[in-house]
């Protein structure tokens, strides 16, 4: 996939992220994500509790993959580190966008100011490599 | 959910699992797999010589999800250890199986007989937790 291709993958339609991180433990873990694309990073939101948030202030690397669960099946794998933002501006921007992406644009502005609020996390993800590939079963 | 309802989920149509391994230098990994649901275990095949392959030698610890990536979202997320098979007629029936689940019955025997051959590994995911979140932007 070209640049632009790997962009229109990600942000078709609904289309969730699975990112993976690792646990204190060493397990590793994953869980669905919503997400935007802000250029050639990634952007997604969660609370400063979650294992998303432990995580990533051990340890700035993560992975996520975002697939095509139909014939003839495809994805987006991208590794990279994160940078979190805490700054009101920018989360109130990103929790608006992102929940206008997953549950349309009328409800865009309820989900911003529920979720572009102080405890909440805006991480970005800069990627290091993009792994695409399409038409895996053809 | 109850459990008949986490097995509905996750043999409903062709969803894919997204597997989170660990790679030798620490740094989580997540790719999207073809499983099949055999009582309480998961399993899917992979090559001898895969990252998923490696890192399983290493640690028997993964993690997989499966979600549905439309409103109102839902995911069931298991953690739990791995058992590695080689037994041809194992890999032959699940080879075939999984072959016939996502790319319909008609090609099941050819996903059979290509996936289901020496080099192949079954892996049997034993869920220690399983995490099920249904209606989760209600």
């Amino acid at each position: 996939m070209t640049p632009d291709e790997v962009q229109g993958f990600l942000t078709m339609g609904t289309r969730t992220g699975k990112l993976a991180i690792v646990r204190r433990d060493g397990r590793p873990h994953v869980t669905p994500i919503w997400f935007a694309v802000d250029g050639d990073d990634v952007v997604f939101m969660t609370h400063h509790t979650s294992s998303k948030a432990h995580a990533i202030r051990r340890d700035r690397r993560v992975a996520m993959v975002v697939d095509q669960e139909t014939p003839p099946y495809a994805f987006v794998l991208i590794e990279g580190e994160v940078a979190v933002s805490e700054e009101p501006d920018e989360l109130l921007h990103w929790a608006t966008a992102i929940g206008g992406r997953y549950m349309g644009a009328e409800r865009a502005a309820d989900y911003g100011r529920r979720n572009g609020v102080p405890g909440e996390l805006l991480v970005r993800l800069r990627p290091r490599k993009i792994i695409a590939k399409s038409g895996i079963a053809d």
